[in-house]
């Protein structure tokens, strides 16, 4: 059965139940009149009970605009609703957390958000997905401190906490340091790498001794002109101030993360970088580079972000214990160091097993998720 | 258990679950990235293929904004919820039918017609619900002209059906003609219930000589000064020209209907209406009179919205099979036919076994909603 066949055959991936079976006239008078007037009330003279007594304290939703779906940029909130949908399913399937997808058809930011907030009480957390950058920053800023749940942007955090957690497997493996890392891509994903990544080398966690990021037009570097202040931001905490072309940056580099589009790296950019470089080939569903082409010409490490290849990187290894964490321990903003010690768990967890097709934890694996909620109740 | 007990044990009423076991790196190859992009490149492709593929062309939402929740009132969104939530479990448990609750926090009816525009797509069908008068009636007549998929708000159209079964059963058991009709409440199911039954008079399905239609200053006639345009159509539908009392209004009448507040109907209002008098008490929870109170004047049929007493009248019994027949049926906007073919299908089929302590049949018949929808497919 191929995925079209698959998503015909069930008419999508998900199912709302009831967990109360309403087999009798007393059961029904106890979920519905009169006897759920009782819980309205309970929830008027205190809305805190609003989480005890409704699906709205355990459940994230999953919202997009369809505006960067996949690798496939906007294709609209309609075709959006697959990929959120697979988000819930994993959430239910992976971490036992129930998550209902919402796309909604609004590109306006500042529409967006009043949107999202006026039906943020239904939901213990929102899992923001699938946003274009620039809005997504503004989008997730705002709503962060304009509600009192978590909001968590996915594609920047989840994705920058996996590549993390690769990174130290990877650099355990290899007893790489000093390293020189290109991140491809300054959209939503490469922003939130390059920050988290710089957070770790502060910490000490990394040695890193220079970070260069890309867009279509080459590095992101502060002489150029017309940058728009979410990539001088990215210049300036690169220290980055001389423009210079992809191909020619990269070499005598010894990491690649690429979060752009197919194709964006070649084998001669990888022969031109340090020995046994690490690929991180990430766009969805075609990666920057194919594994085999990459290892052709000496790549120690490649991954993607691809469930069919080896060493897949895909948020779906942080995102669901992640939110189980965030709604069980009840914390309602996420900081840097909550993201770096979830990335540390997945690493700790995989070290026994670590190999150079083997970087991370298997996504399938439902130890994870238990790990790294014990993992942000420790570090409360 | 009580309700309160209930509702913290499961934390509301609902799970969300995936219906694809996600136990390979296979399957979620399709669910999620890679495979899940070809299914929304076909959604790109042709928007059709959304209810094919997703969870969107099988989920009826519940949406609410709180302003009146069962007799409470204006209690806001988040009060609103265990109501929603309890009419989602109601549509899988009795009809097979996917559903989720929603509650909005936005009051200015334009602004809350925009914000369901804009999340319409995840849904298969919208059912208004708790949204109080007179903005309910704009809010349904914008949402079903400019949406695609069919919008009812149930409060008026769910009740006014299972009235009608009611009536049609009430006088078939009375043998009943010429009846004159109280209706006591002129809010989203008082005119719902009037205009309907004035079309099932104009179909000669009723035999019915006269109604009136109270709210809480008395009749509501064409004499009264300032009354509110949808009150004004009221007392034209209703032919009515000269006020009078409520408690004057009701004497000599046969039926009284009540969809308005506890105590807005007394024994001696009973007493002054014509022999065995039909009397509905629907308020929620709490009746327009206990039914022990109006039987021991001399009402011949008691009903009320509670499932705790005989003969309930409650839209449970019209909603489950009435937007599974929309959504199987791909109906997209609801007539005045259709509703009043599911008053009838509920009348014929529980024609064998009526009586005065069962003038319908149990909410919890699950061979209703499949007789409604075949109902709706013969009807096409």
């Amino acid at each position: 059965m191929n995925p079209l066949e698959l998503h015909e055959k069930y008419q999508g991936k998900l199912e709302i139940n009831s967990v109360v079976p309403i087999t009798t006239k007393e059961i029904l008078a106890k979920v519905y009149t009169p006897g759920v007037g009782d819980v309205c009330l309970k929830i008027k003279e205190d809305e805190s009970n609003l989480s005890k007594y409704t699906i709205a304290g355990k459940t994230v939703a999953v919202i997009s605009n369809g505006t960067a779906v996949l690798g496939f940029g906007d294709i609209g909130p309609k075709a959006a609703l697959p990929v959120m949908e697979g988000k819930s399913a994993i959430f239910k399937e992976f971490a036992g957390i129930n998550s209902y997808p919402l796309c909604i058809n609004e590109k306006d930011p500042n529409k967006f958000i009043d949107i999202v907030k006026s039906i943020a009480l239904n939901f213990a957390a929102i899992n923001l997905e699938d946003i274009s950058a620039p809005s997504c920053f503004e989008i997730e800023r705002r709503l962060s401190s304009e509600l009192s749940i978590p909001v968590l942007h996915d594609d920047q955090h989840g994705t920058a906490i996996v590549v993390l957690a690769a990174l130290l497997g990877s650099i355990y493996l290899t007893k790489k340091d000093n390293l020189k890392i290109v991140v491809s891509g300054a959209g939503a994903a490469g922003t939130a790498i390059t920050k988290l990544l710089i957070k770790a080398k502060n910490e000490n966690l990394l040695s890193i001794s220079e970070i260069r990021v890309f867009d279509s037009k080459g590095l992101i570097s502060s002489d150029r002109e017309n940058l728009p202040l979410n990539k001088l931001e990215i210049a300036n905490l690169t220290q980055q101030t001389t423009f210079v072309e992809f191909n020619e940056g990269i070499k005598n580099f010894d990491v690649f993360i690429g979060v752009s589009v197919p194709n964006s790296i070649t084998q001669e950019n990888i022969i031109s970088m340090n020995k046994n470089p690490i690929i991180y080939a990430l766009s969805n569903p075609v990666p920057e580079i194919m594994p085999d082409l990459a290892i052709k010409v000496g790549a120690i490490i490649v991954a993607t972000g691809r469930s069919d290849f080896p060493n897949q990187i895909n948020n779906a290894l942080a995102y669901p214990g992640l939110f189980k964490g965030l709604i069980e321990n009840k914390i309602n903003q996420v900081t840097d160091s909550h993201k770096i010690s979830v990335a540390q768990a997945i690493f700790e967890y995989h070290k026994p097993y670590l190999n150079y097709d083997s970087i991370l934890p298997s996504i399938l694996d439902k130890s994870i998720p238990i790990k790294i909620c014990e993992t942000l109740k420790k570090n409360l």
